[in-house]
């Protein structure tokens, strides 16, 4: 068996070359981390259920025209992915106001918005991912205008998609992260994960977490929320 | 003599009643503030500047076609303004990175921009006056899309005629905060003040900071910035 070489590796993630030059191979590790990285811990079960629930909004998403990086599952931690240059924003979309937009705007969690919100934050851990406009990425050079337009664009299709799926499981999309490449043709795609780590999902009765703020916030039971939504989707019970 | 009705008291300003329900009567304080209030100190003689200085912007601009609120000066620390409504939104406009600008992006303050940056700040100072992006300003019902693009293109002309007049005087516009204000009719006009509490002007030559950053930055000689301004603007000397 040949060596790994790995390409990167995030807080949640490791990406390694494969033979084909176009794919990358993703493996989702058990870590959990919040503010930053200032918190830290191993959640076991989570690298799985992670894999596992973001293959099957990749699927999804692409069942409904959008285009991602997804390719396959390949192991329980492991999928194949379209080799992209991630652009260097967190594009978030809002359906409800929690954490930082609460924060930020002075409005109770819980709060529905009159229509979704999109923020675009720097991916830059030393500068603490800060919110930035249209006209700072101009500057910065980040991405092009056309660009931008197609991320929001394809940022509120996804909206619209996850949350009529997830209000049939009885799930409430609060708001998720996305994160978008450019493959070797210069086209833009949805890429990175889209899991209880990237999106706040809340049971439509009781108002219960179901995502990272339950790490975040220590209210416990983490892997257990992460299970409940594998299974909503319709998941195996065998995770 | 009729007593005075205070209107509105801000961190440097108060505004008053006039006999004429349209006209409002603005008196420039000698205080001096920064960190939302947080460092606070009497400058004599500023009130006398910034009157004077804004007066002096509002006038140059009307000149070059840019509505404001405006009237005129009636004392050397008071000035008539036509009556508004503020949109309490901070509309910054930046020509080279400095101060939070400078930190939210991890750019040396100096670097020139390529183009002009427009940044919104949500005015509550509860909030510590956020910067927000135009989603947050439709979900809050703060202005209109038809008002942004107005505030937006006026602040873009502001730009255009300040930095090209204050060239002319040896001095840097590196960025200045604007406020609007919506009249009777709905009109959408500039208003507040323009001043070196409100703009970063640097000596072209030396980079020497002529504004509210010597206080904010405990520089020294603040009102001695505030009187160079004022002569480089052609006022008199005896301030």
């Amino acid at each position: 068996m040949k060596p790994e070489t790995l390409l990167y590796e995030g807080k949640a993630k490791q990406l390694f070359l494969t033979e084909d030059p176009a794919i990358v191979r993703v493996r989702y590790k058990d870590a959990a981390t919040a503010f930053n990285g200032e918190k830290k811990a191993t959640l076991a079960g989570k690298g799985v259920l992670n894999n596992r629930i973001s293959a099957f909004f990749f699927q999804l998403l692409r069942e409904q025209g959008i285009a991602n990086h997804f390719i396959k599952e390949i192991s329980p931690i492991e999928q194949w992915v379209k080799k992209v240059a991630i652009i260097p924003l967190e594009v978030v979309v809002r359906n409800v106001a929690a954490g930082s937009l609460s924060k930020r705007l002075g409005l109770t969690e819980g709060s529905p918005l009159r229509h979704p919100v999109i923020e675009l934050y720097l991916k830059d851990d030393a500068l603490g991912d800060p919110l930035i406009n249209e006209d700072h990425i101009s500057v910065l050079e980040i991405a092009t205008v056309a660009q931008l337009t197609e991320m929001k664009g394809t940022a509120l299709k996804v909206n619209e998609v996850l949350r009529n799926f997830l209000a049939q499981k009885n799930i409430l999309l609060v708001d998720f992260k996305l994160e978008f490449g450019v493959d070797d043709s210069g086209d833009v795609m949805l890429a990175d994960e889209i899991s209880p780590d990237t999106c706040r999902f809340w049971d439509m009765a009781t108002g219960n977490r179901m995502d990272k703020d339950r790490f975040r916030r220590d209210l416990g039971n983490v892997i257990e929320a992460y299970e409940e939504i594998w299974n909503r989707l319709g998941g195996r019970e065998d995770v």
